[in-house]
């Protein structure tokens, strides 16, 4: 290993380890032993152990590209948009809307617990988010403002996460603003915050976050289609299932895959000029290769053979 | 009418009118025309047209009590209140919650639209609370961070809102904890945001909207008994129907009645010293009026002496 690969290891490490703890200090902040312990107990399961906690590595590494690298206000704004996120996942999984048994792996949270006790997670996973930012107004207001009114932009209506589930009762849905509030909103809100950490115009990194949002959205439909449960740590087909607008259904494997790679690459493209590039840059390509696993690209051309549009 | 009385009625009316004006520009920013139509006109739906708004009042009255008449972040602290509040009623309503089907005189949100769209429209609402104080935290910075803690204080866990929905879930229930957390940790956020949007010291405040909002509590619990549906505009005996701890039940109506006459007065001696206390006093005394409507004493009279309590 080169040296400037093991630092770089080395900060990568760093970051998800300020990601967890940032995390476990919202936890317990929310479950302190006045709180009901079956919502306690819940609120922690929704948290921990994470996914790939990608939304708050992107706002961790865009604050470190922009030259803001221990900035606490960054953490907390990582930890409050994963926060978002699991929220949105225990929505998404509840009977009403994806009725889905498994997530990360393991039973529902609603299965685990009681819908009731899903739905209050989801409340006190919100409103934590925006406690943890908020504990940081008085070192910096007006970034924390602004990443506040960010979450708030990437999390609600008209163009955020809620908005975009609420496409799915839409009886005509526009597809492209599905995705774009549904996935990428957060992911620009995420990229956003890490710029506003750093004090930095975060204009240019709202594109950035909204591109690698929607080529994450593609990857999950692409690995629902391709029927990668275990990469996914879900149900498969769920997109056909829940008759949900799937871009691979709309264009077919081959250039599903294909735009994949574009919205990849344009996000680099798109990259403004900042003082340490080089950590953004690992992090897209990280993200890149998780996107796209290995025999991925065989399984596309497969699955493209078949249906015949390759 | 004297000209005391006139102007206590003018002020009144403006209060209610800044927080109607504060809840429609919340409700518009949220639902601008890029917003799924079915989301947008169910979060209207669960705005307007509103209930007592007594959480807001208590918001404004307080600011107002402490010399801060024309606070903008008052009113933006008021309709956030509010914002929480209708959250919570529709959370409430939820088939797995209480399964209500009348909220307001009218079909409950869910039945009116869907449980998708119920839930959707609760992480809307939270989400544009925090947003309408983050908007304000440019002015006022330490009041507005305040501001925001203390709502995820109301609304939260471990003692907010959604703690004390959570106490539902619980194999056994700690009543005390169980009604501070559902319905006083809101009033006491109300009136917490009044006296730091006024730049006081809160916690005097804190106790005055705690002490009102058990009050609140009490006189639901007895409107429930006594068969207040008119009142409630929600089904009557919902407390035996799903088996919810209910202080009449506990207490008889005699003893209820007369907590509820004790925590109105408490309310008013803890009252602390302020610029303007006859709009606090008038806003306490209007609640204490509304919260034992008239009629009332001989019903509750009725129904001890049936239980043979009195």
């Amino acid at each position: 290993m080169l040296a400037s690969d093991l630092l770089i290891f080395l900060s990568r490490m760093e970051a998800e380890a300020r990601i967890e703890t940032t995390l476990e200090r919202a936890v317990a902040t929310a479950t302190v032993n006045t709180c009901p312990a079956r919502l306690a107990e819940a609120v922690r399961y929704a948290v921990f152990p994470g996914g790939g906690r990608i939304r708050p590595g992107l706002c961790l590494a865009v604050a470190d590209a922009c030259g803001a690298p221990g900035s606490r206000l960054a953490e907390a704004a990582a930890a409050a948009v994963e926060l978002l996120h699991c929220a949105s996942l225990i929505q998404d999984d509840l009977p009403c809307f994806d009725d889905a048994s498994l997530r990360r792996g393991r039973p529902a949270l609603h299965q685990r617990f009681s819908q009731e006790i899903a739905i209050l997670v989801g409340d006190v996973l919100i409103v934590s988010a925006f406690d943890l930012v908020a504990a940081e107004v008085a070192d910096l207001p007006i970034p924390a403002a602004n990443i506040l009114r960010a979450l708030a932009r990437g999390a609600g209506a008209p163009v955020g996460l809620a908005a975009g589930q609420a496409w799915e009762s839409e009886p005509a849905i526009d597809v492209a603003a599905y995705h774009r509030a549904k996935t990428a909103a957060l992911f620009e809100a995420a990229a956003v915050a890490g710029a506003e950490a750093a004090e930095v115009n975060p204009e240019a990194w709202r594109k950035v976050g909204g591109l690698l949002g929607e080529a994450y959205q593609l990857a999950d439909d692409l690995a629902d289609a391709l029927g990668e449960s275990a990469q996914l740590g879900k149900p498969i087909e769920q997109d056909r299932h829940n008759q949900r607008p799937n871009m691979v259904t709309r264009l077919g494997a081959g250039e599903a895959s294909q735009r994949l790679d574009d919205l990849l690459a344009r996000a680099k493209q798109y990259l403004p000029a900042c003082s340490q590039r080089r950590k953004i840059e690992e992090f897209l390509d990280r993200a890149a290769g998780r996107l796209r696993p290995s025999g991925w690209r065989a399984k596309v051309e497969n699955l493209a053979r078949v249906a015949g549009v390759l």
